[in-house]
């Protein structure tokens, strides 16, 4: 970790805090507590001392340095939070010290800590999510009869509308959010085995004491332990690396639109907003910028968690703690990537009018492909292709534009008469089913909100 | 890639196949075949020529070394594939030529293609998965009562059954397999959209020309193209990804209990089966090395995966390309350790004496625990910790065993009677939830089997 | 791997020969033959054994389907081999066979063959870098006066010489080169330690044996046998990935500028390209795709050879076998960029008024620095900055040059004179070092080609 | 990042403290402050100026809450730190203000800052390194003589001694430690170009202040500005994610000795550790867990820098950004893994007896190559292997020393006299060259110490 300076970056409020320290620790106490709730209904500790313990469950009772250093020593976290809570419950009530704890392993208070901590950070994900999910619909349908460029390899392609490019992010957002929301909940499940993933220590009561568990914490009683098996936790990285991947997707598009070259969309910028320590003049994609970082960092940490998965026995080595920092920094990232990106689409500001004269700019070369066809309804395709390839390499060695050399060639004229040539000329009777493709997005993302 | 060499090892018989040089080809032709019939049907180009190009979509009909070099210079496969099929319905019938590819681009068919191979790659996978589940039901049925070892760390920890490690490899594949088999069902949509995705070429037809191809090839038809929008392979490759790091825990146990100081476990060696170039004596985990290899490699390939989703626009510079190979690749590599492991499992030799034996020569440490809770019952918790911890260092310096040195201690004979220690001594009676939690994951897998 | 259709696009010749399936039997029995030499030149085994094992030490003779398959069964390549080079040898000379891989073990054949290989291999990619660097140079001199926008963040920013930006290019094509032949070099060792790095099956005679094997091989020979230290494999697929991704942003930076909106350079388009199976028009950065691909897919493939590193002991499970097909993987990768790059580059084709009219169209905001700084040499840092961003946001909004608007405002005229407004009016008399630069890069070059 | 709890964990207090919070801006603050000196001693600003400036460079100034949230804003932390210390420093004399950041951008403040931290960062790696190293090397000499069983696949192969295993990780460590050495010197450079790499805000004298600053710093000057050429960081990254590497294949080989069936190896375990919250007797492997951690999650960020290599024109959107956290990461983490295992190793438990007693309990299999040689010494060589293939499953299948079980071989005694016998039975004649070998990495480390 790096530290606070470059938290507000990479976090967001909300899920940073849901991973912070404090946090971290409240996850572990709350599994602490509401264990011995759960054993104190069962008989097996006094409910006296669930009381005193559930009392002591309070992350800010502890020295988070302390427990850090601490932490060190012992390998882990839970062993010296597990001491500090029965020193403090101790404090209160010696007699029910001794009942902090009881048949837990370390790996069940982090583990069933971590999953709390999601189940924290997930709902405001979720709801960047549902703003930029809002805004990318807004954008379809407003943009549904904006003509612009459509680009492969960074070159002019054919036409399409701007709608359609929204309708793009759209999709993907609304399959990246159902993903998400399918691996959290797969996640959210208890994790209770002690010490080997047997539950000995609680005797013929470790079943119900770990669904009485469950159901306090709101979890689900997984089939058995899954102490190493990480499978879970790495649905919901990846998850979240698809969403990440699909954010940067939108951040390049938008990044790529706001060069000064091509101006067809721009991040807003605040009155107050300074990009550039040297130059006044900037006008960053600062948002597009952050989700581009995030698209490139988390791939690599889901990797990590994906390496870590063949994890020894019933506890490995080395792959668990493998996890500990890495699953909040991916959530972190991917929080960070999906507001800012959500914020940056709120306010895109579109210049629909500089989208159409890029197109027009273009020599028409983005007609070719329509020239072409129009030409293969009569000729051969190769004839057609080489005819167009022709006509577009003089239209760009003398700057002119494509139909008009193509109305130089006798061979064209005698295929093509002006009404096509009229329509071939013409991007908006180029659009094929690009309004349709925007509408199905549509419908889809209205049948999905009105399940919710 | 790097060769039919390492082709058996690192991949089944049926995926190397599936995803061989021809079937890439015999996938791209068989969209344009079924391209062909679906444009035939809806007047869009003659039935004749269909006819002639749907002859020609057959891949024994192609030279690869040739639409290997022409593709390096295109820059994708599909361009000389589409000039070679083109020359060939040429062959047969001038006429037909310009129909072929009618108004798709090269990744249409390359994608689509892709999808067509992964659809005919995944059932041997979950062919190898249908066994390895069996065999892993079998050895959690069969071991419910089978003591041995729980090891965390790798060092013991208390006592588990065999039944239930097994059951956790289990659990683990009953969620890769059904993750797979989702990410599969949504990666099987057809891609379909032309240059830019508005399948402009096809005028008002697009659309229905679209679901007719879908129709005819078997897949679903998209809300709209999805040329740069990556998350369905990435998706797969994320699940593919997880189930080879659940296969690589299970060879890492398998490994490990192998280890000839351990033995309480080993992979089937057939008679004729060489482990080393100079040791004749060698029983290597081969089976295990593999999909340990598998876990190695694949989540570096789920990361380029991920790493490659920001694909600028509507078709993206590397992007894309990037995946051609990777996705194949996580296929081979987990198809590999599928069906190593499956056999590896089904021929897997239990010792079951060795396993007791390990867990009784621990000089009675694996009951440290359950003594230490039973001291716990009169005495306060760090108090009974300190007692067996001091215990278990005499035990471990003097070489006796734990229980014996507890056995001197007065003030663990206060609080201890006979048949405590008893019971604190016998392993099988500190299974705790053991057989009940392989009883629940075999009850999972038979509900999942009824539901098939 | 995924079959040779796509080899040519992602390898060179070269390489993809250097790697190919004969070649790694090659570089096996290269192994083979030189210890049979070796050990007959010392008296380990007989001459005329040698003799007719070497002579059976051509990877013609052998069977690749029959090995591959072999190889699967035995979990790896090496026991297969050794056994058909055994029954090749016996064919000529029944009392022969015995003495094939005397004391050797399979890991000292593969690797040592993968180090021959490797040594086969670098000298084509250097021979790219060659290329490239030389052009690189060219295009650093040829420019050194070039005005182009300098652009961060994708905006403009101030103005540089197209010199500069290939000097940079240049420079870290530079480094990359050193790097590649440092850790090539670190590289070229033998691997001899016999099954577990002692050497035990030679006797008193193993380190003699070592020498005089490496000395025939042209490879240094280590300290000790290094089978689970794995670092100078790693050293080498860093320094490949650190020139894929110096590649890559060669390759990002090119596709920018091709932009049509941009068009300040262009890839060669050879006459009878194709770029496209519908659009005749288009002119993709092919090249840059291949090399973006490239450094895509390299970064995950480095992550692989590190997590393969913590190999068990002697010779680990899982780790060496990921190697096997990754690091040829990264080579033939490198290549193809390496490659593909150096054509790019030589057949490069530079608009430069182009270059000079994006700056001069930017409405004069790339001067805003300029123009910064000299207020800042009266006013205050703040105060300077307001004045320019508020006339950049003006010059932005009414479509002006920032100038022009700056002209216009009382305050600034106050501080600036004529002459200072013609000189932040004038892209060239703002290029700083630019040039400079530019020369120590190519100064620097000039004493690395001295010293080569 | 995740927070302090985890910082002592995966962490020194050394690295963490240099890449801390106060430390990023230090450094800075240092550059800043560097820049003010160099150009008031260049007249290029008022000597007065400098020295209000460099007295406001101390980061204890500043709030690093609010630049924190700054940074979000701005995208990134220079632009909010400058705009800080202009406050500073008007603070104080508000003519001085204007010279603040004189000629710079953000990312040379950053990139420069970042450097000086990895400066400061080096040296405690070093020193860890340097303890690890002369432990190992004491362990090599101490061992030389100590036999135990090699492993690979985890079987046993034949016999080593434990020095020549120490002298692996030596060896493995020295070049280790001579890579991250040439990696941080390489790194070791000044970032310094102004907006767009052209220093054109200093005009004439950029290359002055640069020179003069550099030599400030104790940095070297690059022969241009290296904003989007990122590979001397992807260097440094590299050298340390093979450290992490070797650092990891020590931890797991002390792990894999440590489990209690092999006991050959122990971590040292502090009277007052604490290893488990339920079992007072486990010993866990602490260090090599951490480092196996370590080892696991460096890959991925290793690949994260090389991924954003490609990074646009004169600075990137995206990739710069992802290496602000990684790179301090990985530094944190290898820091951590490098002290961990220095102290295990140092307090390493080495086992002499078990190590020796798990060889000779093998059931003589370790000999099996032994025995197969001095057969071959007189059979062909797939007859001896045979001979003892089946000896070894019989051996296996019964329980006995291989030995015995070829005694009644008649075919064996007919070729294999007494001696012969007594000398294959004996491990402590079979080690080969492991004496040798480990006598020459210890001479090649002495050669290294005298040059240091």
């Amino acid at each position: 970790m790096s530290g606070g300076l470059l938290d507000s970056l990479f976090g967001t409020a909300e899920v940073t805090t849901a991973f912070a320290d404090r946090a971290r620790l409240q996850g572990m106490l709350d599994f602490e507590g509401a264990l011995a709730r759960a054993e104190a209904a069962l008989g097996v500790i006094p409910t006296r001392a669930a009381v005193v313990i559930v009392r002591a469950c309070d992350a800010r009772l502890y020295d988070v340095d302390e427990l850090g250093h601490a932490a060190a020593e012992a390998g882990n976290l839970a062993i010296p939070l597990v001491a500090a809570l029965t020193r403090e419950t101790a404090r209160c009530d010696a007699s029910a010290a001794r009942f902090v704890h009881w048949g837990a392993t370390s790996q069940d208070v982090i583990d069933t800590g971590m999953v709390l901590q999601i189940v924290r950070a997930l709902p405001s994900i979720d709801a960047d999510l549902d703003r930029l999910e809002a805004r990318l619909a807004q954008l379809t349908e407003q943009h549904a009869e904006t003509v612009m460029a459509g680009r492969t390899f960074l070159q002019h392609a054919v036409p399409i509308t701007f709608g359609l490019k929204a309708a793009g992010w759209l999709s993907a957002a609304l399959r990246a959010r159902r993903r998400l929301a399918e691996a959290g909940a797969q996640a959210r499940v208890l994790q209770f085995g002690g010490a080997a993933g047997t539950l000995a220590s609680l005797g013929s009561r470790g079943l119900k004491v770990a669904a009485r568990l469950a159901r306090d914490l709101d979890l689900a009683l997984p089939e058995l332990p899954w102490h190493s098996q990480r499978d879970r936790f790495c649905d919901l990285a990846a998850a979240l690396g698809i969403l990440a991947g699909g954010l940067g997707k939108l951040a390049r598009d938008v990044a790529l639109m706001m060069q000064p070259e091509v101006a067809e969309a721009c991040e807003p910028n605040g009155a107050g907003k300074r990009n550039s320590s040297s130059m006044p003049h900037k006008q960053n994609p600062t948002a597009s910028v952050v989700a581009l970082a995030v698209a490139t960092r988390v791939p690599g940490l889901v990797a990590t968690m994906l390496s870590a998965m063949p994890q020894e026995h019933e506890r490995g080595i080395g792959g668990w703690a493998a996890e500990w920092q890495t699953l909040p920094e991916i959530f972190r990232l991917v929080a960070a990537a999906a507001r800012t990106m959500a914020i940056a689409c709120e306010g895109l500001e579109v210049d629909t009018r500089r989208q159409r004269e890029n197109l027009d700019d273009a020599r028409g070369l983005v007609m070719a492909e329509a020239a072409t066809l129009a030409l293969q309804s009569t000729l051969e395709r190769s004839a057609a292709h080489a005819i167009v390839d022709a006509a577009s390499r003089r239209a760009r060695a003398e700057n002119r534009n494509l139909l008009d050399v193509l109305k130089e060639d006798r061979e064209v004229v005698d295929h093509l008469d002006a009404e096509t040539f009229a329509r071939i000329a013409d991007p908006e009777r180029y659009l094929g089913m690009a309004r349709q493709f925007a509408a199905r997005v549509l419908a889809q993302r209205a049948a999905l909100v009105r399940r919710r």
